[in-house]
């Protein structure tokens, strides 16, 4: 039997107030504890002041039995942080060999001196636990009193994730009887939550008390999140995964991709695996494709290149769209993102070319052809494919929800080659 | 003299702490009581259950005079935070004929009946103010219990913002006799932020008390943040603006904008009052130049369009560069960049050119050519100006970084051109 566990995120930090920056890693680690099976019932934002600080960690200990803090610590910030924790504690800063060893290892790397500031960066409350911090200066700090546990950690984003990955989440794993889970991501793309909610609501129903799950809608795409709980990793991993089984014959066609493998990696994979190419011809997305496709690793495999055709001259001088085509039904038409398409997949040698034409917005409308109007298509080397979209009143909005309608059209057009 | 008034801002949804969604926010509101004198003291996140919530209204009450709340309203939340405010308060839910009236609206405006649970909305503890949301169904709740303002409003970002700017800063300005405020952001690029705090450290010192600088570094760019804190309006605004003047001859070469002026904006000024255009050539940062330029609205009266040759062959074919040159340097070369801007220039019938070529990584460096090596040019049309940039590790940062290096060398490019 699982114990219920809850925790408690502090961040600590002036500038979290001031609201200078975005606050990632508290919902970093409500994600993580979630996976994990630790109930966060309380997020506290608090500034570098002793009575705040004590204040918060107060009132944490009566509510959380883990309390994760992050920020707070460093030479330019008087260590505040520490201070308190070892006033808390009632113990008292001392020397703690280990870290002295290991700041003075890390000055040397880079050649530096250790100064008085950094030597006291090895001056912790006496009653923690070091934990080396092999990815910064500041070191992490783990804390077991009172039955409660507290971990002090930096505020740099990929050193607290460094420290909650390789150190933290294995000792609360080793500390509690925590439930068994299994998460899996159930990526979907061209379809609204409520539509497909109506689609898979029986097999929903059907789902047992112990498998959970919820919608993660976003623009353009929905994704579902299945969370099994259980005692044996094995068993619940697998009976998820025959609940996903179950699920896949209802909903084929818009699947696209599980856990983190987002639209634009899922397109590379596919390319990858067929040895195929793609090349754009972007009008109102103006690049935003090519660039999704651009920023993963890997992707000269299987992207050839991009047109930006932003006036209707070079649609007509660089992609041969014909003069008479943009004349008779304008650059926001079927027929204009078929001629995109065909030919830049032909100059690219790609093995589908894929176009947008559209009035992204907020100006450029008319009764005719309102804001929010794109066409799309995808040519495969024998046919050529193409959707009407009717967007938003949004550039931003207009722009990325063209992109991902183009990026599931590839997506389907590459899944028809292999009928 | 004005007074010193705190702030606790608490977001309610079980969601945020599963770290299902970002907290944008209370960010937003830390910012927005930033710039009219209000000091956030605390942010509280916490879940719709009703003892954390009434503990969380306890708290706030002892520490702060303004306590905002979001989320946790709407027909599908059950309302809890309305109920729990009428118990905290000792009120009760009434029926607030304004509201109902509004409701009623809505609804009739979007052809559908009143529905039971909708016409609960109009419901809201009897001692608030209502306060009509004109952008969504939940209303604002304004409460002025033993000297302190309580505002709970939607979760939803765009309500909560409309609420905020239409209603509750304006009445939060006419409560309190808070600081006379003034900001004024100054953007700089192409210079980190330690050099940037050399060049500027005596102009720095000798800032008055109640002008205070502030350093919000971000990838490639240094936004300098000046506050001055004073008792009329107009002269605080004269004195800040003094300060700026004092400024410039200081960096006149680094600062690009002000305020929410965006380097691809300040740009999209530049080329709009000279009336001139561009065209790009990009390889390494695949697209996402023009995607920041057309991200505009009103770009296509400057943005003729672009070329991702994302392979030699492409840049030979498409772009003219020579086979010799490619061959002899490589595509990550001085030479190639310089004839990618020279022909897509020509080929758009642009006033510049400005193309790209590196290795983004994290694969595809060599010994003589690493990752995060990348060349950039700008052709104006009679002269072509380079740069060699040696970034990260990090393909995505790599990306983001060349886009930031090549748009300050056109704005650079543009601005000779003006000697």
């Amino acid at each position: 039997m699982h114990q219920s566990v809850n925790a408690e995120i502090i961040s600590i930090g002036d500038e979290l107030l001031y609201g200078q920056i975005m606050d990632t890693n508290s919902k970093w680690l409500s994600e993580e504890m979630d996976k994990i099976g630790i109930r966060v019932v309380r997020r506290t934002t608090v500034g570098d002041d002793e009575k705040s600080l004590l204040d918060a960690f107060n009132a944490a200990s009566r509510r959380a039995d883990v309390i994760l803090m992050t920020g707070g610590l460093g030479p330019t910030k008087d260590d505040l942080t520490k201070q308190l924790l070892a006033a808390y504690f009632g113990s008292s800063l001392t020397l703690f060999p280990d870290a002295l060893e290991d700041v003075r290892r890390l000055f040397e790397s880079r050649g530096k001196e250790l100064t008085p500031t950094n030597r006291g960066q090895a001056y912790l409350p006496s009653n923690c636990t070091y934990i080396r911090n092999a990815v910064g200066t500041a070191p992490g700090m783990w804390f077991e009193e009172a039955g409660k546990i507290w971990m002090s950690m930096p505020g740099v984003p990929h050193e607290m994730k460094y420290l909650m990955e390789q150190e933290v989440i294995p000792r609360l794993k080793k500390a509690y009887r925590l439930p068994v889970i299994y998460h899996k991501l159930i990526r979907t793309v061209g379809i609204g939550e409520s539509w497909l909610s109506d689609l898979i609501s029986e097999w929903e129903e059907k789902l047992p008390d112990h498998i959970r799950l919820a919608y993660l809608p976003s623009l353009g795409e929905v994704k579902l999140r299945l969370t099994g709980f259980g005692t044996d990793q094995d068993r619940i991993a697998s009976e998820v995964e025959e609940q996903i089984d179950r699920l896949k014959p209802l909903i084929p066609q818009y699947i696209y991709g599980y856990n983190q493998e987002t639209l634009p990696v899922a397109i590379g994979h596919l390319l990858t695996q067929r040895g195929e190419t793609l090349a754009l011809a972007e009008s109102c997305s103006g690049g935003y494709i090519a660039h999704l496709i651009t920023g993963i690793a890997g992707s000269s495999n299987y992207f050839n290149g991009g047109i930006i055709p932003y006036h209707n001259a070079y649609k007509e001088q660089l992609l041969g769209v014909s003069g008479a085509v943009l004349l008779r039904e304008g650059a926001v038409s079927e027929a204009t993102v078929i001629e995109m398409a065909t030919q830049v997949r032909e100059k690219f040698n790609a093995s589908y070319g894929l176009s947008s034409s559209g009035i992204a917005g907020p100006g450029g409308g008319t009764e005719e052809k309102p804001v929010g109007l794109v066409w799309i298509a995808c040519h495969n080397g024998q046919r050529c494919f193409t959707r009407k979209l009717q967007l938003t009143q949004d550039r931003t909005v207009n722009i990325h929800l063209t992109a991902v309608a183009a990026l599931n059209l590839l997506r389907q057009t590459v899944l028809q080659q292999a009928e």
